[in-house]
């Protein structure tokens, strides 16, 4: 017997027969003796529907008001797939946020879990019940009803699975599970069986969105299994675990690539102490973020400062880029907005020192650029021009071996 | 400077437009000086897709999971109101039932109210804010959400207003307030000033359905008074307050009409005790409501046992009552489903002994026969024929002086 959690989202349970197809799984999973907390997304489209009936009601609506509505697409799939496994003769409860003991701090919109009470859902499996929770949501310390942000209901599901100290944490999507890329941009992709927490971060930050990068971040803090895998076949996902030692053998395990950004060059900056804060300063003030940043010393005393922004950011920033340019003396601004970082992902990288060159030499051997290179412990990504993008995926797909099957 | 609670039904928060009216009726009322709690319903249609949706899901949905779907209607509109309320410069928060501290029983689907901790309210209202509440629900003793039944809304509103010693609570609906009857059948009728909670629970029993039976009850034990009001335009509504000295001088304050009723009578049924209980024991197993009851004994030492039932039950009612005839040795059954409850109420009748007389020759006037009788202390009700029903209503509203305007 197991103890597991499963998270059905929003293309789970777009409709009654999708949720009834929810219903048929999780009824499987108790009759093969396992205790089951289900915990759900709102339907699909249900929550871009709310966010827009808010903005009719005002232009921009209060954050605190704006979680009261938006917790109301997991309450109706919470309480729709309570009563189809009630009719079908199962125990079953639905839980609320606050009903659940999801404690969060009081930023409406994007709160944190700050503490998981797991009594009230323990109860309920010691009387046999499935507990279905509702996703996305908890309760502040005043009471009032907060908001995960986009993708909580993967975080919903991994810290109630850490509060029960449940055996896994089933994330049911679309997909199969986690790939070695993206199997639209490279049919040599291969899912992935088992990846570590570091990894699986790494490849969410970077646009993987088969989970919520603060779900995982979650999971790695306490430790919890995560299985990805698909709510339309039974077959295995991918396993996001603990680093184990054979991981390291593995020296790549995936290739992202996230066109959504843009380049800003300050050209000819004075060599002085401060240039650098004032410029980030005012984007900051702006509250833009910025990725990579990158500052050459020239030969004649002054420096080059290049960044990245997202596209969305990309016309204020190059509006504050100007101002700063202006403040700080540069001579120039360059910019470039069809750029693509192109990056590889792997444990092994820390014991094998490799992989950079590697990673140019297979994309000089295409004549791909490289305009900036950034790394970590575990990832180096470079950004190229726009169209080349697909083309470095495939080709550093073969040059890290992952044409073939992995971890088999 | 008062403290107002204002309540607004469906159709007054049917559309984020007429939101937004309801927005600017209550900063009106803030603007005044005084303080504000708005209970609202669901958007009009809102429960009815709800329930479908429900019956999608299971035949019969569990009612405890039916509440926490229903809800999310009431918990939609406060959001909407309070942010509109916020994005235009007031201080404003919605509360769910559970957040304004609606303790109820554990009966889903129907809950009555236990208690009310009107705390939070009283706190947020110190602070200057005006206290959005979703009507129609509660929170029971183990934490469940519950709802309060159809209309519930209003009660939610009154209890809540009896809670925090409000001066007034303000019922808005689509209608200008209580009238002396209904008057798409009687246009002589006229908008009652002021009126008892008696009388007010008689008319309501008896149909009228500007407030929830269960709201005036609540009113009345509690002593709040309740403004019955259009929420389409400034006039004043109807008063409905403690019984005073001078409304007994009005004899008959309004006319119902029930046409919602069928008649059932088992013939010359044995004379003997205990055969009542066999026949509504019966009905009464199979949750059968059985309004009125007569029962004749004849000069042949048998009696004639009448009763009537909502048409909804009649069907199911015939059957039993052929059941219970074989039983209790009864000779016939005749039934009719074409009748109409016709009632007169007044406080004033405690003092008046003739209007009994006045009702019957009025109606005999006409021709009208009356099949059934049945009487309350404030109250004179006669079974017709359909038929007649509109008929009656026109002639009992000028017999007892209705005509010309009341209250002035």
């Amino acid at each position: 017997m197991a103890l597991k959690v499963q998270k059905f989202g929003g293309t789970s349970v777009a409709d009654i027969e999708r949720i009834k197809n929810v219903a048929d799984r999780v009824i499987n999973t108790q009759n093969q003796g396992d205790q089951v907390v289900v915990v759900l997304s709102a339907m699909a489209g249900v929550t871009d529907s709310l966010i827009a009936l808010a903005h009719e009601a005002a232009e921009t609506p209060s954050a605190r008001e704006l979680d009261v509505l938006l917790s109301t697409g997991e309450q109706t799939t919470a309480a729709l797939l309570a009563m189809m496994l009630t009719h079908r003769g199962y125990k079953a409860k639905s839980l609320l946020g606050f009903q659940a003991g999801i404690l969060t701090d009081m930023t409406s919109g994007k709160a944190r879990i700050r503490d998981i009470d797991g009594a009230r859902i323990q109860e309920l499996l010691d009387q046999n019940y499935i507990v279905v929770v509702a996703g996305f949501q908890g309760r502040d310390t005043v009471g009032d009803i907060t908001t995960l942000g986009r993708g909580g209901s993967d975080t919903s599901a991994v810290a109630i699975a850490s509060a029960i100290k449940a055996d896994v944490c089933e994330i049911y999507t679309d997909v199969d599970g986690v790939y070695t890329t993206d199997p639209r941009i490279c049919n040599k992709a291969k899912k992935i069986n088992k990846i570590s927490y570091e990894e699986m971060l790494e490849m969410a930050i970077l646009g993987a969105k088969v989970l919520q990068i603060r779900s995982v971040e979650f999971a790695k803090k306490y430790n919890v299994p995560v299985h990805v895998r698909s709510s339309f076949n039974q077959e295995e996902g991918t396993m996001v675990v603990n680093e184990s030692a054979d991981m390291e053998s593995v020296v790549v395990s995936g290739i992202t690539c996230d066109k959504n950004e843009a380049r800003i060059t300050l050209r000819k900056v004075p060599d002085q102490p401060g240039i650098s804060a004032r410029v980030f300063g005012l984007l900051a003030e702006a509250e833009i973020m910025v990725d990579m940043i990158i500052q050459n010393t020239r030969s004649d005393g002054e420096t080059d400062l290049t960044f990245t922004v997202t596209k969305d950011d990309f016309k204020k920033a190059v509006e504050l880029s100007k101002k700063a340019a202006k403040e700080v003396d540069a001579k120039e601004i360059v910019t470039a907005d069809h750029i693509a970082k192109v990056s590889v992902i792997g444990l092994g990288m820390k014991s094998n020192s490799g992989v950079a060159a590697t990673m140019f030499e297979a994309l000089a051997k295409e004549n791909i650029n490289i305009r900036l290179i950034s790394t970590s412990e575990i990832r180096i990504s470079c950004v190229i021009e726009e169209k080349y993008a697909e083309l470095a995926v495939r080709v550093l797909h073969t040059a890290f071996g992952l044409d073939q099957a992995i971890n088999e």
